[in-house]
């Protein structure tokens, strides 16, 4: 099976996720284009290791980003672009988030594409 | 506005978060009812703290479990009935996964409720 491309797959820890946990306000209101674009802007920055994001149909998302470290982390938290889209998404597009910006320390793979053993790998 | 039951609320740094990506296969085979069970059995582990997990329609999901410290993380991998879950998922459930466990340093709030001061709060 090839490996899923909504599921980012095992890189050595450490490394560093931010979580995103929202609920969206009803409608679109530009939602859509804007989250297109940060996904793409953000995949250009520097030590971006990838990308996932699901959300329900009672509006219940988590977006998951991986950083390479915690500068590229702060980095793109204050990208001049990215600043603009989390004030419209404060006043706008959520009803409440958690952001948690957190280090990964082990990880490791279930079924389907394998690239490493599948117990802990332990952070260096 | 009441605070979201389905968003785990600010939680003070430093703490662990399971990170689980995951696609499920077709078919229920005995899954919700499983989830349901592990789900509150984890919250009755020491040191739990929290559990939010969203899926979508094409069977794309991320759960998110919160907890205290690393040894409460391991002792939960290693519960028997959780094992034997575990190893029911790899065989029928999910035709891949992601599992990374990280280590929260910070964390803020969007709209909605606000118990904290909205920029980061590092870890100690």
């Amino acid at each position: 099976m090839p490996p899923d491309p909504a599921i980012v797959p095992y890189i050595k820890p450490p490394y560093y996720v931010v979580i995103f946990t929202s609920r969206r306000t009803p409608g679109d209101n530009g939602y859509g284009a804007m989250a297109e674009r940060m996904g793409r802007l953000a995949a250009a920055q520097p030590g971006y290791l990838g990308f996932e994001s699901v959300r329900n149909s009672e509006g219940l998302g988590v977006t998951l980003s991986y950083w390479e470290s915690p500068e590229a982390v702060r980095a793109w938290k204050d990208h001049a672009a990215h600043v603009t889209a989390q004030e419209t998404g404060r006043k706008e597009w959520y009803e409440h988030y958690e952001v948690r910006v957190a280090r990964v320390e082990r990880a490791y793979s279930g079924p389907g594409e394998r690239r490493h053993p599948t117990d802990w790998d332990v952070a260096t």
